[in-house]
């Protein structure tokens, strides 16, 4: 077995941390000035910015609107190296993460730490049954959403093509599955997809007449939200010609058909070529491997329970966070948190502060989770926004999301403008779409192990 | 079997079109406004802005930036509808296009037509070296340009990860084959990337010292330009790190090595995990399938010979054009013109008129190619210009090329600014981003029928 010689330009103090999403990266960029060495390891070499990859996939944003090169956001930081591998497993009393093997004996297959940070993410949960994934399509991972985009398209061509009423009906039906936010986007996506991008493109086939249906087994869309905005987003969904429906549970998925229960115990054989889905959280298994070594405890979607400073019990060099944790708080509860951005953030920068607060030998408070509120779009002029103390929908709460949003995008080296500008990168040396999307990769069934 | 029944708002003549290209799309925009009832086939949905591809290939470009959804081009145009099918053969009898089996029964498997236009395009050759393909990689279709780029960004990174010297460095060595405008540009693209995009993005490689050699079996690069401007170029190439290597020829290519042979019979194997094809020509096989059934003359290169008037001969109602055809002058002889983005468009544009003339009953003169010049960019600030009057180089050539190229994006629904307009695409219903790239088609070895 070969380690990774580390070339620490700065600090003796190596941090390795898994996982270049919302909390990793935080994580770096807080440690980017600290006395210590950062290794990142992601299997992708860009940051996805995953709330808005649902547009991807409806074709609304490119790629490499929503992404950003790892290595660009660090070219500047000596301190910060940028590994492409992928994070299998670790020694926890060696001090090391296993990689998997990359197919290259000179590569090395294990990256020596002193503490480790581990923000590998989540993926969809599909309840037992994975044979669903087959037929089913996530917006999850960049390459899952650019599949999806190509299947709703194809899905209007082939309905284009089909002589056969039935057969064109099933390809203009699309069930989204799941009514948290990221369904309610993309079913709100597709819906203004067939009512106005693709209005007029057609000849045989009205796109308006596309069927959109929303499932959701709860009574209300946006569970996280106050009932008052779930019902408003039904109604704003309803008039772009989505259907909602509630109190509704998939049971069954196949390439031709997805079969409903209703809450009385109704079934009814829906025949469609696309589904989305976005329900059920399951965590990396980074998590379950991390429990097992620990001893920690695992709930019933993978997540470890990490202690009130995110350490793992009995290994307070090892710091876990995001949707792959539970975190117990000061009076030893266990909180279940949003699996959203602000919660990976704040708890990726809390990770850098302890790291940074342990080398001066300061004391760090308990983690502590400042909720600012809760977003979602419906479609064009419409959202709800609900910040606790201030509940909108509509157009206004619209535009509140999209100043939120360009907020956050700004945040990342004005990542709104960057496609504004790529006439400029293109006369200087500047790129926006250094992505590696491996073909091999481009995989509906894909389970990201960190993202 | 079963015909497709056109749907002609306009006008009893039927015009099929295959390919989606420059003269494919040029013929129809001719047509729009006729009275004519037009169907387009390609087997994407969009055209493709071959020229930049790669661009795209290189992260400089979005997918999105050089590419256009035929459907939006034409969703104005009540008399031409848009078929995404694989067009496989014809009969010339019946007057019907063959498609290739769609996997659902209800979709017809023959469009019949009155006139055809058959622009299909071409691929790269092999040289009789058909195992080459699985090694190297191409830009010609969008899905290998998006291959392409992940392979060289994925060396970069593979090279970070190698500790064997030997390793490295063959990963930090790109072979471009072909010396033409498309290796030229690739080549400067790849030596542009190495040394200045990803100049401080890596800790363990200096991606500067990256080798890009350019190989031509012949004794200049463009040879379609002027002796004086192809010397430039080398020169141009060096400057940017770039090897051109001239009469020297591949003479083997396997996964981990090119092996080049030089004017003295010297061969060199160099070790290497990225080749970019960009030589040779094969037409499109359906060029082959019109010679065979019409007993027209097929070339080396695939090329159907048609009759001045781009008419396969004894079939004046289909017509042939772009890179899959040589023409025969006003005088019989047969003409191979180059298989540039110009040519196609004059003989689409001629295609279209021939139709129009012959509705009304008019004569149209033989087709005739105004060749307006060359133009090939070697890198930031640098390019080659050949108007025949007026040779350019440096600064003043890399202007005109841009100004050349912002022209003909422009003619496309001012395509330059579609990305620069993103953020307003997003308030309004505009997508600029939707392309099918299927998962399964993005394969280096595709061979494209129409592009």
């Amino acid at each position: 077995m070969s380690a990774l010689s580390t070339n620490a330009t700065r600090g003796d103090h190596r941090v390795v941390v898994i996982g270049g999403g919302f909390g990793g990266l935080r994580a770096v960029r807080h440690l980017r000035d600290a006395p210590v060495s950062v290794t990142l390891i992601d299997r992708r070499n860009f940051h996805l910015f995953q709330p808005l990859s649902y547009q991807v996939a409806t074709g609304a944003l490119s790629p490499s609107d929503v992404a950003y090169p790892l290595r660009a956001l660090f070219a500047g930081s000596d301190n910060v190296r940028v590994l492409l591998a992928d994070a299998s497993g670790f020694d926890l009393d060696a001090r090391e993460v296993r990689l998997a093997p990359a197919g290259d004996e000179s590569i090395p297959d294990a990256v020596p730490y002193d503490t480790l940070i581990v923000a590998a993410g989540s993926s969809y949960s599909y309840f037992g049954h994975e044979e669903w994934r087959e037929h089913a399509a996530e917006v999850k991972s960049m390459e899952s959403a650019i599949v999806v985009c190509s299947e709703i398209l194809a899905a209007f061509e082939r309905a284009e093509l089909a002589t056969d009423p039935g057969a064109r009906a099933a390809e203009l039906t699309f069930v989204v599955v799941g009514g948290g936010p990221t369904g309610v986007e993309m079913a709100g996506q597709i819906g203004e997809l067939a009512r106005h991008t693709l209005r007029h493109d057609f000849r045989s086939i009205d796109p308006t007449t596309a069927r959109v249906l929303l499932i959701e087994t709860t009574d209300r869309l946006l569970g996280s939200f106050p009932a008052s905005l779930s019902e408003k987003a039904r109604r704003g969904l309803e008039r772009i010609g989505v259907t909602p429906m509630l109190d509704t549970t998939v049971v069954d998925i196949d390439e031709k058909s997805v079969v409903l229960e209703d809450g009385q115990g109704a079934r009814e054989t829906v025949p469609t070529r696309t589904v989305v889905w976005a329900a059920g959280v399951q965590a990396s298994s980074l998590a379950t491997t991390l429990g097992e070594l620990a001893g920690g405890e695992i709930d019933r979607s993978g997540r470890l329970t990490v202690e009130s400073d995110l350490s793992l019990a009995g290994h307070p060099e090892v710091l876990v966070l995001g949707d792959m944790v539970r975190v117990r708080d000061a009076d030893g509860q266990v909180q279940t948190l949003p699996g959203v951005a602000p919660v990976a953030i704040q708890q990726g920068v809390y990770a850098g502060r302890l790291i940074v607060d342990r080398l001066h030998g300061a004391a760090t408070a308990p983690f502590h989770y400042h909720d600012k509120g809760n977003v979602a779009t419906i479609g064009r002029g419409r959202a709800v926004v609900d910040l606790g103390w201030l509940r909108l929908s509509g157009l206004p709460a619209w535009v509140a999301w999209l100043v939120i949003h360009i907020w956050y995008l700004i945040g990342f080296r004005n990542r709104l403008f960057v496609a504004l500008q790529w006439f400029f990168s293109f006369v200087s040396h500047g790129r926006s779409s250094r992505l590696i999307v491996e073909p091999d990769d481009i995989d509906v069934h894909e389970v990201p192990t960190s993202d």
